[in-house]
Parts: structure tokens; sequence; C-alpha cells
């Protein structure tokens, strides 16, 4: 058993109607959790990323329109699916790189227009979104031990590792994806060596990844990102596992800015870069990298956020991109629940696409 | 002129019989100026990084070694010397990896042996190296020019450049040596568009680049790290610039962690990566870059130093390396004052050498 289970990063509240999660801002100081009651709440939630990590926020819209929906005083269902709509539209606007985020609200109105009928109740449209919000946790913890499966069968115990940005336990739930086959190796005696890219801006590596392993008694290492190529050159990594944000049709990835440089420089020293992450994530609407929308953040970001030290001129122009896009070509494979998939992506993405659909 | 010739990095005050310092690590929130006296305030100075920047380091060393012998009681030539010896022993060890430190302090040596005599006076040897120390700095400034030109003369008028570090005003005289060719053709309108990597861990990018860049009315823009890829990938960068700690005799140079990252990321996309820096900075009694200690720096500057807030775990591994070694291989040229040296450059640095004996 993952000996992070104690911290739940989403979980509904039922009796209070809320969602709780974990303050992800606050990490690793402080952890505390936090009700969302209001659309406002878990829009500002996502955005600020309190709540992050691509399949985490798919889970946190669903049970989010969920609970916003069982507030619903609508009682005609063609009202109810358009309070649905405007809350989904408001919820989705919230980041846009992430698949999952409007993925999982799609979902949930599939669900409620295939189960649901204008004669069922209202409670029985808030019953379906309900089961529906579940389902969608629990099929992502399967397909988290799924991917940590597949991915373990491409490492070696004593593996050196680099990671980037947070996919694990606190990125999703229970194992994570490009965490996935790490906690699992680590409870089947691999003793992997974990190199963790502080990733800037917003230090997910640092504070998020270096905190989850190593209260999993993982045998983690803190990097700056620019050090990556220093550790790759001493011969200490033996992969790169990343997750991600979203994946074209072609197998280009978006991912947490700073991605694509560790996989060019993977590809330089020869290490192989794996890519894991659900089915979810891979969008075969997008032909490829090109047709995916980079999100721009603050330039306060870099200049001081976190910190109440300024770390910058005033005024200074900055370029701040949330994501980057990795072209297919640096990718070895790419890991989903489904099995491993390796180039040419374009055709055996596709296969996926049709055994899934 | 140089917009920045207010700010001066380095400077002795024969009246005080002490230097004064811009203490870089306050900026760019305050421009404070310290005096150094004692050897322990210059080795501290270096060891903090308040002064720093290869030929800066050299510069201060050499000001620092006359003003300490300024105050020597030594009557005897042979004590003078070894009260040196020991004064220089102890400067050198602050900071292995830069060569200037010790070739500085090896060069007044140097110059007092040959110029002076046991017969002649404890003023004379104090004169010949306060005269040393000037005959440095100005043939640094000198240098640094040259630099500049030899190095605006690859690029071209609207070029978008990226340089890592800082290896300008601050970290040398005047023009600097990567930001050499940038202050240049901003003195001739090229008007070129300047990204400006942050450098982890203690944002010399951030503080210092993006500081005196944006002080001279330069277009720069600050970036993270990891989004240097990014802006290559966009078409953004026409060539990277940056300095050097040391140039070993084939090419291999050693320089601000993350620059190796930069010239793999600058190889993948064809952009032209130039190395820039006095011929001080070639060591040619290091084969190679194997042989070039890499100095390794506390955890705190990765996970708390310059904030007020810990951004990691308590009692997370780290690892902090000062600089990394670039493969000759992926250096497009090496720019001197002596002029652009291009592979192979181990024949090519020779006869540099050979012109300098």
């Amino acid at each position: 058993m993952n000996p992070l289970s104690s911290l739940r990063t989403v979980r509904p509240d039922y009796d209070d109607n809320s969602i709780i999660i974990l303050d992800q801002t606050l990490l690793p100081g402080k952890e505390e959790y936090i009700s969302l009651k209001t659309a406002e709440d878990i829009y500002d939630a996502i955005l600020r990323l309190k709540v992050r990590g691509a399949p985490a926020i798919g889970i946190t819209a669903a049970y989010g329109i969920s609970m916003l929906m069982r507030n619903s005083k609508a009682d005609c269902f063609s009202d109810f699916i358009s309070e649905m709509d405007s809350y989904s539209r408001y919820l989705s606007s919230s980041r846009p790189t992430a698949v999952n985020l409007a993925a999982a609200l799609t979902r949930m109105k599939e669900r409620l227009l295939s189960e649901a009928s204008a004669d069922s109740s209202p409670e029985a449209w808030k019953g379906i979104l309900e089961a529906e919000a579940e389902k969608i946790r629990q099929e992502d913890a399967e397909a988290c031990r799924k991917i940590g499966e597949y991915g373990l069968s491409l490492l070696e115990p004593g593996y050196g590792l680099l990671t980037h940005c947070n996919a694990g336990h606190l990125a999703v739930s229970e194992y994570g994806t490009a965490l996935a086959p790490i906690y699992l190796g680590e409870e089947k005696g691999y003793f992997f060596k974990v190199f963790a890219d502080e990733t800037r801006p917003l230090l997910q590596g640092a504070r998020l990844t270096a905190y989850e392993l190593d209260k999993a008694g993982v045998d983690v290492t803190l990097i700056c990102d620019n050090m990556a190529a220093s550790v790759m050159q001493k011969g200490l990594v033996n992969a790169v596992l990343v997750g991600c944000d979203r994946v074209a049709a072609n197998g280009d990835t978006a991912n947490k800015i700073g991605t694509c440089s560790v996989a060019i420089l993977a590809k330089h020293f020869g290490i192989p870069f794996y890519v894991l992450g659900p089915v979810s994530s891979i969008d075969f609407g997008t032909p490829d990298g090109s047709g995916i929308v980079i999100e721009q953040r603050p330039s306060e970001e870099i200049t001081e956020a976190w910190f109440k030290t300024r770390m910058a001129p005033d005024g200074i122009k900055t370029y701040n991109p949330a994501f980057d896009v990795t072209p297919a070509g640096l990718i070895t494979a790419i890991v989903t629940e489904k099995g491993i998939i390796r180039p040419p992506f374009k055709e055996n993405l596709k296969k996926i696409q049709t055994t899934t659909d």
C-alpha cells in the first residue's frame, strides 16, 4: 500500500456539499485541507494551482460539477442541463491546456444525457452525476496502478531516474502517473535513485515531488532544472519519466514547461525518455502539437511569487509559458493503462483509441 | 560610453587601504558598496559571491593582495614574499573553479619577483604590486572591448540572443565578456532582443543580467532556465552568448551550471553557441574538462537561500554544483580579445597561446 494514502489530494464531502482538497501551494511547509463550496472556489483553486496535475484537475471538476448541481433548484431537465453547461464552461476556462478538465466535464454531461430522462427526478439526475464522479476517480486510481506496472517493466532495479514537475500521488490519486513505477518499484525492492527537477517557476518538483517521494522513503535528490544535463553527463540517469497534460494524435506531448528541454538532453545522452499518462490525456482531436494552446502565466511567478523578496528588476519583461510541447520524435514510449505505445505514434496511438472506443 | 560606467564593480580606495565592491548579492533591490579591509573580508566576499564573475574575482584578488601587502611590516624581501604567499594560498582557496583567481595572484607574484630585488625598499615592492593590479584591471577593460568587437562581427542587427548567468559589466569591468557584443551592438543600433536565463540557484541572470541590460536600455526578457528550449523552438534565438570560468586546452569549457544544457539545446535547434572570455580564462595546463574541479555548493542555495520561505522538504538531499563542463564539440566558437577561435580547438587555441607568450 502506498505510504501516502493518508494524503488525499481531492475528496468529496457529501454532508457539507463541498470538495475537500489538500492545498498544494502550501506544501511542503504545511499540510492544509481546504473546502471548496462555490464554482468560484473551484475555479480559483484550479487557477492558483491549489489543486494541480491533469488527472486531479479532472477529478476536481467532476466532483465539483456534481456538488454544484446538488444545489440546483431546477426541476425541469433542460434547465438542469443548461445550468450544468454554464458551470462547465466557467470551470473549463480555468486552465485551458489540460485535456482532462474539459474531458471530465464532457463525460459527466454525456453520462447524464444517456442515463437520465426528462421524466426522472432531479434527485435521480444528481445521483447519476455523483456516481459518475466517483467512477472517474476510481478509474483514475486503477489506471495509475496499470501505468505503474507497465512503466516498471521498462526499468531495472537500481536505476537512476529523473523526473520533471509532479506527476505523482499529489497530481492524481494513489500512485500518480510518472511516479507510479517508482512507488511500485519501491514496494518490490528496486531501490531507484531519483533526481527531481525543482521545476521553476512554481517549484512543483521541490515542493511536491521531493516531498512525496521523501515521505514515501524513496531515495530522492533535488536539483535545479539546469542541473539535469550535469547528472546525465555523469551517467547517473538511466531513464527519464514525465507525466503529460495533453498528448496530440501524433504523439507530440504538452507537459510542464521544461519537459521538452529534458527530452532533448535525454536524446543527446542516449537516455530513454518516457511519457506516462492515462489514455484520457490523449487528444485524438488535435493532430499535432501546433494545435495545443499553451497558457501564458503571470510575470510575478518568475519575479516574486512564493517569496517575499523580489528576485528581478521592477518592470522587467518576462516570458512565462506554463507548458511546452515535446515533439514526438524525442519520446521513446508513451506508457498508458492500456499498454506501452512506441513509435510510430500516429499509427500506434490510433490502435489504443480503437481498443478504448 | 557604457551607460553602466557609474556602477563600478570593484575599485581600490588607496586612502582607506581597502577595496570597494558593489555587493552583488543585494541586487537588484539595493545598490550597496561595501569596503573590504582584511584577507577574511576578501575571502568571504568571493565565497559568498558578493563579488563574482571570473574576471572580477581576478581583479579583486589582485587589488586585494596589493592592499594587504601595503600593511606588511616585513622589511626583508623573503619575509615579504612569504607573507604574500600565505595570503595568496588563502585567497585562492575561496573559489577553486575560476582560473582567473589563481592566475591573477600568480601574476602579481611573478611581477614582483621580476621587478623587485632584495635591495629595493618595501615601498618599492608595494608600488610594483599596486601598479600591476591596476594593469590587470586596465587590460581586462581593453580585452572586454576587443571581445565585444569580435563577438559583434558574428551577429546581425535584430538578432534574438540568449545568455546564461551573468558575464556582463558586473562580472568584469566596462562591457563584460558575453554581454560585450550586446552593449557594443546597442551603441551601433543593432537592437538585439535578449533572453536572459534566470540561472538558478542564485539567480544571477534575473538579478544581475536582467538588471544591467535593462538599466542600459537593452530589450531584455527574463525566462526561467527551463524555458530556453521553448524560446528556441519558437525561432526567437539566433545565437547563444555565454562567458566562461575556465577553458581547457581542448576547448572544454567550465561555466555556470546550466551552460552545458543550453549548449545541447542550441545544437539540437541548430543555433550557434559562442563562448566569450579573455585569453586568461584559457588554462593550457588542463588538457580537457575532466581535469576541472567543480565546486559543490551548499544545499540551502537550492532549498532556501535568498528567500525567507523554505522551498523544499526539510533534510532533502540536493546536488548543487556551481559549474558544469560544456564539451568542446558543442561550442561553435570561442571569442577572445585575440580573435575568434573555431574548431579544432586544441590546435587553434595553441596558436593563441603562442601569440600571447
